[in-house]
């Protein structure tokens, strides 16, 4: 079962990732909790190179996210399902979607078709979206909104904006949260969510 | 004009390059010639990166190709080209479908569908296609063929053969012709084959 979280950063997922990882444990299940970006060594070497100030066009960067997505896929996440275990992952291609796809405009289909052929089609069983208010992302993190640049709040509200129609257009998989709930009670509806999945 | 050179190593690319671009200058045109992979900063690093013994799987392989390609397309090539200079390429897509998409087996038709999403779907106006006998092609190198291992020949006889392939599958794109030519003679057919074009 391949399960991940998506939100702003602040919205909640770390914590929610170790609640459900310990419940599931509980349970007896073996969980592998990862995160994007990273979760290889070439992950990180992708990361560093993209914070390394080398100058790379949109869509090198969104095809680089890809490339440490395949990585992550065929290396961590794919053997961990094979072998029946829980994955839970701290950002995925829903990531890439909103950021590249809506916020730098390159797309949110062209992105996404970009990133099945690197990993293969994998998609999650289900992602939980915790959405909280910008605001509120941004005061979790320490940060008053008011002291953010307006060209970062409107970033951010257009993430928020994308990730709220990606959850429309895909019900299937994608549970949309309030992630301004306690953590307990929150973890309790994403731990009943999951009951129908195997 | 965007023109590429595709074929094994040691089958003349580099010389046509060179022979191509003295006339096109000597006709007046601005040239742009360079070559795959590399031709920008992130495109180094990034080959580095894939020299550098970190784990990188196939398709992470292929997709970090992309990645390169889609900065060198938006940094050298479509800039190139909409100030109207031929830009002549050493390698381009057609390397990453016979290589990565025939002789690896990630599938040519997925492995085009990949570059076309990181590059904006730039194709070549014409590719020419250098074909030399593989124990031509070695000889040319320095190196005997009874010395290269077997799955090395091996390899080389896939990506010849897959590169013949999409010859025929694109005949309005790429032209095939006999690499064992003297370079002035193939030069000659070459900058014949472009007088049809812009």
């Amino acid at each position: 079962m391949f399960v991940t979280f998506e939100g702003l950063d602040g919205a909640g997922k770390t914590t929610q990732v170790e609640l459900l990882r310990e419940r599931l444990e509980h349970e007896g299940r073996e969980v592998v909790a990862t995160r994007e970006p990273g979760g290889t060594e070439l992950g990180e070497r992708i990361r560093e190179l993209l914070l390394g100030g080398v100058p790379v066009a949109p869509w090198a960067e969104a095809t680089l996210f890809a490339a440490s997505r395949a990585q992550h896929v065929a290396e961590v996440i794919r053997p961990a399902l094979e072998r029946g275990a829980v994955v839970l992952c701290d950002r995925f291609v829903d990531s890439s979607l909103v950021y590249q796809g809506a916020a730098r405009g390159l797309g949110v289909q062209a992105v996404l078709e970009l990133n099945l052929r690197a990993t293969g089609s994998l998609l999650p069983d289900r992602t939980f979206l915790l959405h909280v208010p910008v605001a509120t992302a941004a005061a979790r993190l320490g940060e008053r909104l008011d002291r953010i640049e307006a060209g970062g709040v409107a970033l951010l509200e257009q993430v928020d904006a994308a990730y709220h129609s990606l959850a429309a257009a895909h019900p299937e998989r994608i549970v949309e949260l309030d992630g301004t709930l306690p953590a307990r009670e929150l973890a309790e509806r994403i731990h009943g969510a999951l009951r129908t999945l195997a």
